[in-house]
């Protein structure tokens, strides 16, 4: 079957989508900011335009719906999301939604009526927010977005909950989100990393949406007079806090080449106090980010570094004072028949494609839990993300949105019950 | 010659001093401020009941001069600091203020007089202050003043010079405070570090007053997403800078046990940019606090590190953006002679003593410029130092300005030019 995409019009729209910003830190659209409401509503006409009629679930999630032939038969999904951080750029979760109007378009445009209804969703909240809770939506799709949740106040004390009534959702009515009649679920986004581009790969179709696991380690010495303290009998944690960082580096480089997927470890944050040149520090302070697709590598990671700040604070001779996992979530796996899938349409439209973890998270983290979910990546111009310099090209957009199309179209025609979730 | 220090009248007005205070950050007598002008009052008044003819020179300084039997005769000084940083003790340059009164009334109450003038002296702003220029009187005292120096502003862009007037001094004649007429200089100090204590040593007889060396090393790589971006290809700057901080503590360690005196090195300042747990950083941070009595040793550290850390970026495949001298000091030397009388002053009382260097920064590293200068420390609490806490027992404080009582007795006998700076 051939539809065709109208990339021209994929790339107008998410260029008058970005367009909507903030003017004085382009991109800057964050949920449930009037900018927000207005890119959504300019997204909501959008959609209708192609065809879909829109609501607003429980949950907050913008949804676009064509009805199929079968009225009976669960869902198609595509999805992604249009809030972004601040200063970010124009194509993460835009290109999603906007990749989703652009088939709900093609399909209207050519006429074609699928079996199954298809349904095209600007997920609430994704990015990082005043609230704390990304995903917001996509947790409420799952199940998943508690009382505990919508008691979230953001800086001006606004609840979650009463935040998600402006923007049209039900906080009372929340369990009403949670979907059971998703026969599958689809992601478009750039892979806002440097390794399609690298390779010259068009297609990256996700294995797992990594697990993030994140440590706060704080060693504390005995501050002292950097120049009256004598360098034998000092107390001095950063010491302790350098070893362990290089160690991360080490550790993070062996684990990534087991073999058992993508692993990475990173230091973002470090503080030693009092912050004083002239002063030995009391306390240093380390900030570990690990991801993984598999579970029990990151488990082995875990004591591993929980043994080695033992023995770093040890041998400098100072306490390991704090050793706090401030989160750890378990990866998320991408539906091994819709990777299949997925797989063959590139190579059926002569696109060249990889497996790859996705290192960053996303809604199909989410929506995984409630129906089969898959990712399809494009490359991005040197890896860059949460970045106005954020680019992906045209003709990657195409690429990535007629994959989509291609394997809704196979899916379609599948019996029902052939995509579970595995 | 037998001359009692009245040791309780010495801690009273130590007691006294100490509570001319900030009440609500006990002990801050900051120079500059009214705390100070009262504190200095009130010395002024304890000086001349001491028998001292007290006077502010040009730049700054209060001295209390007793004349001597022969008014041609160059001066012996004793003479510390009456101000103190935020949040200080009691001790750090009070006890050798108080000691000197302490000595001047032990003299007028024995009726005894020197061949050579006396002179009790309170260095202007010796602490870090407003205008970032410390030990401001004893550089005046060693003609390093500069109108550069005068020039220097505070927050409410007062100049040093308005300052100086506004303390009596007299920066339009500030050459007029360097002085050629000083036959020794004195100054007792706590040792503001932990060794005369741990060792049970009643006097630390000050070898050298350390030179310091300020180093700032800024690496720069590439940010980049903690999640997505591979380990392999990586450009991450806090990895070569933690590895730096390993080897400055490996290598000062190794210094410090050359035998050629006092070495430490400490990075007290660290810091990773953006700072996001989930960031790559883009740039790494670090200030060295170097010290040395030796300063080939000094040196040759300097070029270690600057060799380490370019080999640092290179196997972290980032830049070294920055290698910057942020100040650099040589060490000052006590004079030979007198630390020989001091040490022969404590075995006549019956004080065990030990030679070290000062790690910290004092006024006698400028006044050993102009003239023989030397350091009598004695040991304080765990030592504490720039802390509410600093703590110095009434019997060190005695032992102390008893070793620099008979040393000045020694000396005003000596034939002059005996002790010249050696």
């Amino acid at each position: 079957m051939s539809i065709r995409i109208d990339a021209g019009g994929l790339w107008e729209d998410l260029m008058a989508l970005g367009a909507i910003t903030e003017p004085d830190r382009p991109y800057t659209r964050r949920a449930f900011s009037p900018l927000f409401d207005k890119g959504r509503a300019w997204l909501a006409g959008r959609m209708r335009e192609a065809g879909l009629r829109t609501h607003i679930d429980a949950a907050g999630n913008l949804i676009g719906r064509r009805a199929g032939k079968n009225p009976a038969l669960p869902a198609l999904m595509i999805g992604s999301h249009s809030d972004s951080v601040p200063s970010g750029g124009r194509f993460d979760g835009m290109a999603g939604v906007a990749g989703g109007i652009a088939i709900a378009r093609a399909l209207a445009a050519d006429g074609v009526d699928l079996e199954h209804p298809l349904e095209v969703v600007d997920f609430l909240a994704e990015e990082p927010n005043e609230f704390g809770l990304s995903c917001v939506g996509s947790r409420g799709i799952s199940g998943s977005l508690t009382s505990e949740h919508l008691a979230f106040c953001n800086p001006k004390k606004e609840t979650l909950a009463e935040a998600l009534k402006r923007v049209g959702g039900n906080p009372d009515g929340i369990a009403a989100a949670r979907r059971g009649d998703i026969k599958a679920a689809f992601e478009l986004h750039i892979e806002q990393g440097p390794v399609l581009e690298a390779e010259g790969i068009d297609i990256g179709v996700v294995t797992a949406i990594v697990g993030i696991t994140r440590i706060e380690i704080e060693f504390k010495g005995r501050a002292g007079h950097a120049g009256t303290t004598p360098m034998r009998g000092r107390r001095d944690p950063l010491i302790a806090a350098a070893r362990v960082v290089g160690w991360i580096r080490e550790r993070a480089l062996a684990l990534a080449e087991r073999g058992r997927g993508h692993f990475v470890a990173t230091v973002g944050i470090i503080e030693a106090l009092p912050g004083g040149s002239n002063v030995i520090p009391r306390s240093a302070r380390i900030v570990i980010d690990a991801r993984s697709e598999d579970r029990p590598l990151m488990e082995e990671f875990r004591r591993a570094l929980d043994d080695e700040s033992r023995e770093a604070a040890a041998a400098a001779q100072v306490e390991r004072g704090k050793f706090a996992v401030l989160s750890d979530n378990s990866p998320a796996l991408c539906d091994a028949h819709l990777q299949k899938v997925l797989a063959e349409s590139a190579a059926l439209l002569g696109y060249s494609s990889r497996s790859m973890a996705s290192g960053a998270g996303h809604d199909m983290a989410f929506i995984a839990q409630v129906a089969p979910a898959a990712m399809v990546f494009i490359p991005c111009r040197e890896g860059l993300s949460h970045n106005p310099d954020e680019w992906a090209s045209a003709e990657a957009l195409e690429h990535g949105t007629r994959v989509v199309l291609e394997a809704l179209l196979k899916v379609d025609v599948e019996r029902d019950g052939a995509a579970q979730i595995s």
